[in-house]
């Protein structure tokens, strides 16, 4: 592996470790803080569907994710791979989606720049209701 | 990079080239041939939402994408990440889903075994009617 991949690896999976606590806690200060101000990010559904260009955009987002998911989503990692620039992380969660019963297999894939998250791609494995 | 994840990779890169030689023509029966007996996938919607599981559900499926896509998609193949076991395809693709435009971006996740593919998770990155 090249000190880019290694470098690429950690940076995401710290940025997945935040990720992973905005999911579960709604607090997403420190995630938000690894974005780029370039950040992009794309979304499958909703008033987020496509391309969302700017970390301020992002911060919306994840205010709108927090406040539909007020009990927190707990998430289960199940596969990673990465290459020189990118990581994508395989994972199931589950919760309540404004007070529903909530599943999700999901990939997110993240776009690594320095020690910073530039780029987003979120993909849906299932319909949230199963796995 | 080890020769576990070069072989992996030289694997899950023949196999979507078969791929998407399947998706364009409708012939599926080279990317099956690579598929392993206990071959499982996991597919986000549809009569096939869910678990797959064994080589002849596999080709039932693949049957049924033919004839949803009848032209034929075409696919831009966007990243590719990988690690000792898996591969994951980053692609869009664009095509007439029953007479109907259609437009997607997907994640496709393939496992390796040996020189097959054991398993495949397809996650949806858009509605199917724009990127």
């Amino acid at each position: 592996m090249t000190a880019e991949s290694e470098n690429t690896l950690r940076v995401a999976q710290q940025a997945f470790e935040h990720f992973e606590h905005g999911l579960a806690t709604g607090e997403w200060s420190v995630f938000l803080d690894m974005l780029t101000e370039d950040f992009t990010f794309w979304f499958p559904m909703g008033k987020f569907h496509g391309l969302n260009v700017g970390k301020e955009r992002a911060r919306e987002f994840f205010q709108y994710v927090a406040e539909s998911f007020r009990g927190g989503i707990t998430l289960i990692l199940e596969r990673l791979t990465s290459n020189e620039t990118t990581v994508v992380f395989e994972f199931r969660d589950e919760g309540l989606l404004l007070g529903q019963p909530y599943k999700n297999r999901i990939a997110v894939s993240f776009d690594v720049r320095g020690d910073k998250i530039c780029g987003y791609r979120e993909y849906f494995g299932s319909d949230g209701k199963s796995y």
